[in-house]
């Protein structure tokens, strides 16, 4: 018999979510009947899972008498998880394509700029001219921030062969990864990034840590990638330090105001790249994975994966 | 007291090999008088090591008779070994660098590709246009070519996260990577080959292994990087399939004729990278750094590395 599953998320979602959750369903080998809100062919009562998402129609989760797993498609549930009618199990997301994304991306625009691709993509000008760049190992490469994102890119980078360190305010200890903490730490972490990687948090310490006086400590020529918080660079001390050549190229993800007005410099300088914020986009597809495992995992009677607790609230 | 050693490779390469020498030698410990053989201050009865090459001055090798080995800066020795006057121990350079160069450079380009970089790169237009990219581990690419070159790339190209596969004349067994081989087997790599990388010899049997019959088993705005050897590819048929658009970019850094002539096709198509042949070079500084341990070895009696064998000749 078909298992039952309701899309009650955002319902213009939908349209992405359907044919993922298909294949992840599919791939897991669970016979379904999937359907959103409007045009589902059973009942509240008859529904064996609900995909959910804050901004669902459903906040009443009462009719849903057979329902084994409301399935969050958000990481948060502090919107829902103290609702008096859910009464069900429900379970958080925990995107592992979040973090995979961000380190394909980090990956790859440290590669570019370690590579000098830019010089090939843009001058495509008929003229042969031989350039070798350094052996990653011969690259010095900096993470600020070494929380879940940070770690994962750093460690990343190690495997590609980069000689990595990495700052964080606490001081940790990743395997091959020079780490760095403190003030007198980030100093000796900036000094040594010729490609400088910014994924910390945004706080009142972090904001503006890209400054005048902390590019001035890092190598000439050097390359900033952020894919982390537009507040961590002072932007008018970047601009100046790419008009000097200072910094010889900025990939940036993230700014203050997004999108990106189309009048800021940035989107004008040759020396920097602005990517719409797409570093780390939570993923249809291995999002439904999660969602697809969960339901196998409740067919077989197996415990759930990212079960939300409700006395601590996550 | 200083070991002298002498730079009696090619002359012109001197300028390059100067400053690299002296950095690894330093790092390796040693205390050292290097010199290019116009400017020795030390005769050749004082030499301690000689950095050598074919295209040397030097092919009489009774003069150095104090000389603890002679450290070829090519890989093959051929022209050298059974000449009678080499009675000091030889070392082939087996250049790291080269392998490693080429990892970075497929795992750089794989990744630009991937992630739709070229969007960014040449379209900084004021638009900002969200796109998000799927996941390396749902992105299929192909090396075709699995010697060492080869299977290094497809080992980092799995290490990164992407879905690999690889095809080589005889079958293989590499972990994590999907192999094939023959001809069915050809069909089979290539018809999953969003990302295809060229990485096979030139033979008789490789020669326009790339044409129209292999371009159409590709699926549709599939990507090919070739940093193996020109006449993989039929040019003709891949200009074709460029403008069909079957193929949506080929990244191409070796060529029939080199330096590519600057009135060909490749050079002005909009989706074609010409690259200089950079993928692969022997790295001065990762070359250098084995001329210093072996030197470092001989001062502390350790065995050398890459000692060549006279009786294979290698």
């Amino acid at each position: 018999m078909s298992v039952n599953i309701l899309f009650a998320a955002k319902e213009s979602d939908w349209s992405e979510y359907e044919a993922a959750l298909a294949t992840a369903l599919g791939k897991a080998g669970i016979d379904f009947n999937l359907s959103n809100s409007q045009s589902a062919d059973f009942s509240a009562a008859e529904t064996d899972y609900m995909v959910w998402s804050p901004n669902s129609v459903v906040q009443d989760f009462t009719p849903y008498t057979r329902c084994k797993a409301v399935l969050s498609l958000w990481a948060g549930v502090e919107r829902v998880i103290n609702n008096p009618t859910l009464t069900q199990p429900l379970c958080r997301m925990v995107d592992r394509g979040l973090e995979e994304g961000m380190v394909d991306w980090v990956t790859g625009h440290t590669l570019r700029h370690h590579l000098g691709m830019d010089a090939q993509i843009l001058g495509q000008n008929g003229v042969w001219a031989p350039q070798t760049p350094p052996l990653a190992r011969h690259r010095q490469v900096t993470v600020l921030g070494l929380g879940p994102l940070g770690s994962a890119c750093a460690r990343m980078l190690r495997q590609v062969g980069f000689d990595v360190a990495g700052w964080s305010r606490r001081l940790k200890d990743i395997e091959g990864i020079t780490c760095f903490s403190g003030a007198d730490g980030l100093r000796d972490a900036l000094k040594r990034s010729e490609i400088l990687v910014l994924l910390l948090p945004n706080t009142a310490q972090t904001e503006n840590i890209i400054n005048a006086e902390t590019l001035a400590l890092m190598p000439d020529a050097s390359f900033i990638i952020n894919p982390g918080r537009g507040p961590l660079i002072d932007d008018d001390a970047l601009l100046k330090a790419l008009d000097t050549g200072k910094i010889a190229h900025a990939t940036l993800d993230v700014f203050r105001v997004e999108p990106l007005p189309g009048t800021h410099p940035y989107w004008t300088h040759p020396n920097v790249t602005v990517t719409p914020h797409m570093a780390a986009e939570t993923r249809i597809d291995s999002s439904a994975e999660v969602i697809a495992e969960n339901v196998r995992r409740g067919e077989q009677g197996e415990a759930f994966l990212y079960l939300a607790d409700r006395k601590t609230g996550y």
